[in-house]
Order: C-alpha cells, then sequence, then structure tokens
C-alpha cells in the first residue's frame, strides 16, 4: 500500500529477491509470491510496499541503476582503464548465470516498455543514465588527449548497444563462440578507434 | 492440427497477421484469437494449421528467416555496396512503426529462449542464419581486395550485436538520438574499420 516502497535492509532483501527470482523465471513468469519466496518473507509483506509486480519491478530497474551507479563510482582514475572497465561493467560474462539471467529479464522489459507505462519511465532513466555516464567516460579520455577526438555521446551509444546486443544471441541463445566474438571486436574497437596511439 | 502447417496464400495470411499482431500487442499479450481476427479467418481456422500460440510464433520466425534471406538474395553485387545494404536490413528505421514493432517483438522472443523450447530452436537457426549471411559478405569483401583482412565470423557478430542492440533504448524506449548515433557510428564502423582504404 505504500507508495514509498521499502527502505533499507528491508527494500535490500526484497530487490535481491527481484533479482533472483527474474534471473530464474525471467519477467513474463515473474510473480509476486515466488518472490516472496526468495526474499522469505509473506506476499502480504510485499503488498504492503508495491502495489503491484509492475510497480516491485520498476523499484527493481532503479535500484540497479544505483547498484550501476556505485561501479560506475568505483571504476578506475586512468582514462583508458576506466573505459575498458566500464565496458565490462555493460557487458554480461557467460560464466555468470546470475548475471546473465537479469540481462535476458532486462530484454524482456524493454519489449514491454512500449505497453507498460510504468515500466517505461524507470528503464528510460536506467538507459540514460547509463549512456550519460559512459559519454563522461569518453569525454574525459578526450579531454585529456588519452583518447582521439571522438563524439562522446555517439561513441557511448555504439558501445552501449553493441554491449546490449549481444544478450539475445550471445547469453538467451547460449551462442558462446559469437558472444567471445563481440566481446573480442568491442576490444578492438575500444583500442583502435577510440584510445589515441601512444 | 497438423504439425506441417499452412502453405501458399493461406500461410503468408496467417504470417503477416502474426506479423501485424506482434507489432501491435507484442508476444506476452499475443492470443491466437488476435491473429486470426487479423488474418480475418477464424480461430479454429489457425488452430487447423498450429497447434499453439508457440507452434504459430515458431512457424513465423522460420517464416521470417525465409523472407530476410530474400532480402539478402537481393544485395547488390559490389562489395561495399552490399555491406551497406545488408547492415541496413537489420537496422530497423524508427519511421516504420511496424518493422520497430517486429523488431521489438523479436527482442521479446529472444528472451523467452532460455525457458521455450519451441521457440529456442528457430529463433537460434534464425541468429545463426543472418550470422552466416553476414559473415559472407564480410568474407566476398575482403577476398576480393575491397575490405581490410578483418575476420568475418567476429566482424558479423560485432555488426549485428550493434544493430540488434539499438532494439532497446532505440527502438522500445524510443531514445531517437542515441538510435541515430548508433547509425552513424555503425556507418563510421563500416567505413574506416572493413572497408579498404580507396
Amino acid at each position: 500500500m505504500s507508495s514509498d516502497g521499502a527502505t533499507g535492509d528491508t527494500k535490500a532483501r526484497i530487490m535481491d529477491a527481484v533479482r533472483v527470482a527474474l534471473a530464474k523465471h525471467g519477467y513474463a513468469d515473474l510473480t509476486t509470491k515466488k518472490v516472496a519466496a526468495e526474499a522469505d518473507v509473506s506476499e502480504a509483506g510485499i503488498f504492503y510496499h508495491y502495489d503491484s509486480k509492475d510497480e516491485l519491478v520498476a523499484a527493481f530497474v532503479e535500484w540497479c541503476a544505483e547498484g550501476t551507479s556505485t561501479r560506475f563510482d568505483d571504476l578506475p582514475d586512468d582514462p583508458t582503464d576506466r573505459l575498458y572497465a566500464a565496458c565490462d561493467v555493460l557487458l554480461v560474462a557467460e560464466d555468470d548465470p546470475q548475471a546473465a539471467g537479469v540481462s535476458v529479464a532486462f530484454m524482456e522489459l524493454l519489449s514491454h516498455a512500449p505497453y507498460d507505462e510504468t515500466l517505461q519511465g524507470p528503464l528510460r532513466r536506467y538507459e540514460e543514465f547509463v549512456l550519460g555516464e559512459l559519454a563522461d567516460v569518453v569525454r574525459a579520455g578526450v579531454e585529456s588527449g588519452a583518447f582521439r577526438d571522438v563524439d562522446p555521446e555517439a561513441t557511448a551509444a555504439f558501445l552501449l548497444a553493441a554491449c546490449d546486443g549481444v544478450t539475445g544471441f550471445g547469453l538467451a541463445l547460449d551462442m558462446t563462440e559469437a558472444n567471445a566474438h563481440v566481446r573480442e571486436r568491442l576490444r578492438a574497437y575500444l583500442d583502435t578507434v577510440v584510445v589515441a596511439d601512444p
């Protein structure tokens, strides 16, 4: 019933349960009952904080943005190391089934965005936030002279597309060779197109 | 009840109805009833050819592969024009809401692949087919000397990831500037990394 959602430890516990349940079941088959079971709380306990499955998932997307923000804050200072590490934040490793499951579920959430106003806002804020953070990383590298004179926003969009685009064939379909190819070509892109010659 | 599915004109009519209905409603809210309404046939008429919604959608994915195959067959012969045109086949224009809707629905189908064996096979064959076609385009350019000595499979995977990856933020969330950025950077990638200097 609360429109503010849960806070503190309760929130962390519920959000972590959403993460695990989304990775396991996807969004379509996610239920508040499954999240309650993962969090080891009653379903009423979930509904006390979130009015619906979509409000719960929207809160989860905002929570992911906070987590990604923290990971960007922790990136190394050196512009080149920072760029590589930023792409590692966005490129999910196939040997991390939990993270891969969340990535696939995020792709599912995105596919619902045109029809679901509750999810649309948080998802757009999430994508805009990531694009902005990535553009800042590129801009800092350009301004310091460590990178070529590339357009920070356009480069960020291209890098995010390449990272997001591997989720379908690389993770959902588990095409491991193609997944490895994208990672290798992305690294080559950073080396040859973005980072300046020494 | 037929396991062969519909053929000829009936098939084309039903598949086109799936395309329109998927673009309009997405996969989760797709029903055989909605497809029947779009095709202007009875729901029993759909079930005569396809046992379930998922069989119908799996047939649609195979049908899309045939359509993409035809579009690849029709590409220009010149290696560089061929590569640009191949990427245009894969990059959906935001000013084509019908095609954008199908792309977003494909992303949704991919997100169900880990849980849905009926969809998994056709989707994997589709992605492998597209990767193979794209790699052939790159390989022909490399062998003719029109392209640099890039790895055809790795380059194809990277290009497909960039094209697929714009579906989420560019189409489902309608972030038009970021969408344009990806298209512009992709073109620059083809020009500077793949195509040889004149």
